[in-house]
């Protein structure tokens, strides 16, 4: 195995996850090297290098790397091993159009960020950013492995490997391991037998948010044949599988009951993958984003960007607390995957996870080149897809439809054609029950809303005649 | 060309299109043979009979044919040259309920007999009709030409190959006609020639009531790029295209004004080629179906069951008037092509048309065997069809969500699953602004009301819970 | 109809054909404007110039067109309306190595020019040239219909797309011409009835020169099942088609006796739609071409180079004569079809025939983007390709190697890739015999032979450690 | 993991394989249950019980199955959990004329049960067997996993999944084994690292026999980079990379010396997988087939079946001592993976391997359905096919031919049907230089020959005219 390495790490410097990364980089064995941080907002970065110090005086801590921060991206990503690309697309002011201007049309969205109209725009900033991540990477850094973690995923891989297609990228997203714990939860509750996520086998693939496991086993159990039963014993009052309280979703936006989960495997004999929260904003939004009280009924929540807002104050308070040394933090071993996938591309072994990444033959009823999520192999230098069991017909041609809107925007954003821009806009299922009038004027409000981060590539005054 | 046939004709009873039909035949040069009536109706079949004699003493009839009324479908059947297939799946009854029921739920239909909640319920009704029509054909006359007039067309040309992949079926549709005919009167209005719309080319793809015109036409002058201007002289008013009176729309329930049309090429670049009233039902209902207000604004109408009962009792009323010899009618070439399609079958020559069949390569972008509307070449014995222009990328997305539907609701059908159906019916453009609990007992209502026809196939009590 | 039209005809200079092409034109009603000609042997395109210049005078002739000579290829492009290409790409020095060289080595090829080792090397001196077409034409006359006539066909094509990928280009051949005509000398000779090639429909397709007919009617007979009948009476002895002598093929090393057609029909169940001395070709050079004693029992012959000189010669000589006056040539309409697709092109009605362009799906069964010759229908400014009959499973493979062979050996030529031009060379069905130094030996021997128009390309002596 | 196990074992009786797997399993953890053991030589199969017993007193024996020995197929499959399929299809009498027959035609072959003329006679033997064989497994233990040892690979499990297209089937090969040693062995050779094959990682991909390796890596090195240095150094003499003596291929028509490899390596790219022997057959017989003397120059050997009759003699013999405690044999694990992969499939873990399966999308440029050799994941009761990397396009053509000659081989064999089976068999590549007069005689000379095995199948009297 490689073991001294170079981790550019682009963003990151807002969210605790930077944090867990970096923690399960130092429990890991025999790495060395350096990790270079860069963000558009040095303070951040420079946060990050001050919680690496501290981490390497951690007992636990097993690799010591290098924290050193980076002014210029070029220098941050001039011989990386690894990219990590974790960026927040404009601010919490243009997330806020993104996730709340549709409300007025009655549009409501839990995330706002992959699909439905706040996708689209959040898309329509994203593009040229990594456009020119892309050709950076194609010139300083090409045999570097790109690990994503940006929303909206499929974009961002797709805008990667449209301008550099010998790019060695993937997209990592934790949804469905949520989905995994789930199927654990229902093992400890119906059978009483007690595992790890990762003592099951399970096949996910569709497209990131809205990803299906078609097959789920452990032992001799079926498990997707539990959830029958499970929906019986908990589907009425909702189950959130994450920590102690299986009701958080009472009060944590993020939390969410599962109620969709099951009402769509009900429907289309399939688990979808990930958290309600997501899945529901795949589907026409009448169905469980109707309003505020159809959302409670389905025991999931509207994300405010006011909450994101307070949450990320307060998670930046605590890391410079940590960074400080005010506040203690365990290096442990998270149940994140980067890491380990990142130790099988350095040769130590073969991983199979699920990630993100262009259908080369892995989906093999979806559009090739469309980027899918499906479990892959990770090995030394290389990650293969793995060809996933096909969805039942009628999941089939939902993820066909998201993979269609999700190529349509980034061509439409590719060429800066806000007319076919809008005619993926209309075509998300969360924007079908507007009518015409109603989408264009709320395509428009959304566009000047977030003009500070278009004005470069559109002339939205002629587009919309202001 | 071969000279002496027999046409079996089932179905046609209560429409004057068999009359038009058999005036064509009548003025074609050198036919001769049998024309075999079938009808569940035999009145109805005898009144065409009627017809059929008073044709033969008209004076410009060239082809006599010797009409027979038959009580066995399969006697009609026996020895066909071509088999034409136009018959009325279910009653006027059926047909309310798929017209009307959804309006309850604020689902407006203008026809309701192809795409949306009623073309469903309708592809329920039809399919088993037409699994037996494809067994006995199979078995009674595999070689004959089998011509489709029945909606919903797709789904009645898939059931055809699918059971009997041999055959030798085609569907004609005259929706496309009179886009052709719109881009002629676009022709005389703004450049003062006169010319029938034979002469004009045009390349046309899609699902049969959703086919586009991605190009046209004549001389030197490309005719789509004639609409914007038309749109700015005439798009405000509307303008319909057959007849004298272009307002008609306002009196008559099956006229348009080609306003959707316009409002399509506008957003998608190609001219969307069938009746406005059947091109909005392909679309999310609030677009030009929201309410009876929008309708009209849009220039186009809501045809109700009533309308139709009352019209058909009165072309039964003049059929019987023709066929008594009480009321004239004139035998005449119509603008119809059912009849030049069949001679160059016979040998007569090649013709270019389009037609609905199973895409074998025609419209590359659509899934291989769905039912697809294209130029076709006729000549000897054979229908090839042509490769089409690829659709501008919006466009080609909605026809793609058309194929997929009539597939999965045929695939739901043919194995009598009401799941299957039910996620193709929830799938409809039209149905994506209902919640769950609306769709879910929209289709129970449409599926009891009509429980006649489907009570052989389906266990709806058992299903529905009643 | 468009009637005032600019046609640039490159090349032409050495054949009777360009006399034929211009008298065609010539009794075409209404037409009138320049024919550009353009020759890199000024003399030649000249002669063609004078050519005109009689034809003008005779009375036959309905249109008359001005003829011009051009020195520069860019003033011949400048406006065209329609651009000929129809180029000897090397000279006989280079088609002798073609040609001759292989039988040093046991390879004897009938023609040399397509499929095989001499149609490689071919390949390689004409994309270069076709590659500065295709740039040129893009510049200079981007809407101008382009047709080629020159060999090998399929390369010429495969380069003019992919250069210019939206150029409007196709390529017509007289070969399958000839199968029509071989299917009404059996409605003839077996039948009594005596009808034009143009009466009989037919069903064509595969690669230039190695084409199927999988259908042909006349009235109600079935063509194809003529075929054995036809062998058993003829088979044995041998039947040329064109022209009064059957037996032609024992004097004229153009000429052939359709046995290797028959024999393919039976092994293969669809008629093989080219001259035998093509088809032998494309298939192991055991079978037909093993040596010049198989290839006279199979009646057809080896055309030397030699013999083309001579023949070229006199050509010359001939048209030098009519040119001056002192022979008589008749202005008829001939049975080559270009000016007809090019007046339906011109928008003066519809023609179906066959030639050669990318497959956009009229072959499902080929790779998408290979050269395919189908049926076509040509309209106004448009050719559309029709989707053929699929080939019995047999023919079918034996089509797919030669696409692949063909991709194969463009994408080689178009890297300047030596190592897989050279895989591409050994995988010719007429190489499969040799041994790998043999074909090693004769690759570099031919190369090294036409070298005069490789070095601008290749570093042939390094590669070849000369 | 399941624990409780029953292993249907058909064939086997006459090799040396079968107590290399039993020991296998004995040396495995945690197994227990029966060992159906049936062979249509009863005898055969006898033997290998009480070899069983024998392993069953061994002190490495952890797994301690029940050997049973059935009289009727159906006995022995009911219940199974894994069926294991190895059988010779005819005797050793048709294996000489698949051998040998040929030589007269200067066809030599080194194998004889693939590719080439001994491959297609072979498989018309074994498709009917095989037809039984699934529908068996369909009827008595349709969720058995099936596991096929038997040659013609591709044929065997296109025949699985024919017939009973939900098997759980694949088939296991250890040509690819071989391979991954000979990149250890350069390894050691070149960089004085000593690793066994397990500790590369490759991605192979290809048909069987024909699988070529198209990236190897251990720790950082690119091991297909080692080839040219390695054929520099050792590619003149050869080198067997199996056992101590790298010259073995000198006296052991099994082993050979990788010049093969070698040569298709520089000319294509990637290192062909398969033994030297193997790989010759799917190539032009003149390359490395041509006459004895070739075939020893490229060192490797041409495996006669008088040496194949001696050896299995001679291992018979060996088997008796064995079984009855004469002769004394290891209980150790081999380097097969069989066991793995079914413990894998029993819940044991995930493991990557090379098998052959039906292409859905693991080879894209294949055809969907053809039989394809490709790294698979082995987990809980599922095997998941990897996304193989894209062959470098020469090689891809080879590949495509073979998949193309298998398909028509077993459509041809599945409809009886001479005439397509001859078409395949003229297509193979070793019988490219044969003149038709030839094939055609050798290929009736060797159903005659075989004709034991066909005549229930086939009337061969009518179709060779006999």
């Amino acid at each position: 195995m490689k073991r001294d390495i170079k981790i550019c790490y682009i963003g990151g410097g807002s969210k605790l996850w930077a944090r867990v990364f970096m923690s399960d980089l130092a429990v890991a064995e025999g790495l060395s090297g350096e990790m270079a941080l860069y963000d558009i907002d040095r303070e951040a970065a420079e946060r990050n290098a001050k919680i690496g110090v501290r981490i390497n005086e951690n007992p636990n801590t097993k690799s010591k790397l290098e924290y050193k921060v980076y002014d210029k991206l070029e220098d941050a990503l001039s011989g990386a091993t690894f990219v990590l690309l974790s960026i927040l697309p404009g601010t919490f002011k243009e997330m806020r159009s993104d996730v709340h201007t549709p409300e007025k049309y009655g549009i409501y969205q839990s995330v706002g960020d992959t699909a439905g109209p706040g996708g689209v725009l959040r898309a329509m900033r994203t593009v040229p950013i990594y456009e020119d991540f892309a050709k950076k990477i194609k010139e300083i850094c090409p045999d570097a492995w790109v690990i994503n973690f940006t929303n909206p995923m499929s974009i961002c891989i797709k805008v990667l490997y449209d301008v550099f297609p010998e790019i060695k990228a993937f997209g990592c997203c934790h949804e469905v391991f949520h989905a995994q714990k789930l199927l654990t939860v229902m093992l400890k509750e119906l059978r009483g037998i007690d595992v790890h996520r990762s003592q099951i086998y399970t096949d996910a693939c569709g497209v990131n948010h809205f990803t299906w496991i078609t097959r789920a086993r452990y032992e001799d159990i079926d498990l997707l044949a539990l959830v029958p039963e499970f929906a019986e014993k908990f589907g009425e009052e909702g189950y959130y599988e994450e920590g102690d309280d299986r009701f958080a979703f009472e009060t944590n936006p993020f939390a969410y009951g599962n109620k969709v989960k099951i009402d769509l495997f009900e429907k289309y004999g399939a688990l979808a993958a990930a958290g309600d929260r997501h899945l529901a904003e795949f589907l026409p939004n009448k169905w469980y984003l109707k309003d505020p009280e159809t959302v409670k009924a389905w025991k999931f929540g509207l994300t405010t960007v006011d909450y994101r807002e307070a949450d990320q104050a307060q998670k930046i308070a605590d890391t410079i607390e940590m960074a400080e040394g005010r506040k203690e933090f365990e290096v442990v071993k998270s149940d994140e995957e980067a890491v380990e996938l990142m130790k099988a591309l350095l040769g130590g072994g073969t991983v199979v996870s699920n990630v993100n990444m262009p259908n080369r033959g892995q989906m093999p009823q979806m559009p090739l080149g469309s980027i899918v999520e499906t479990n892959c192999v990770f090995s030394n230098d290389t990650v293969s897809p793995v060809v996933s069991r096909p969805l039942p017909t009628g999941a089939s041609n939902l993820v066909y439809r998201c993979c269609v809107n999700i190529d349509n925007t980034y061509l439409g954003i590719k060429e800066r054609d806000l007319d076919k821009i809008y005619q993926a806009f209309v075509n998300q299922a969360l924007c079908n029950s507007l009518s015409m009038e109603e989408s264009k004027e709320l395509f428009r409000e959304m566009c000047l809303n977030t003009r500070e981060y278009l004005d470069p590539y559109y002339d939205l005054d002629t587009y919309f005649g202001c």
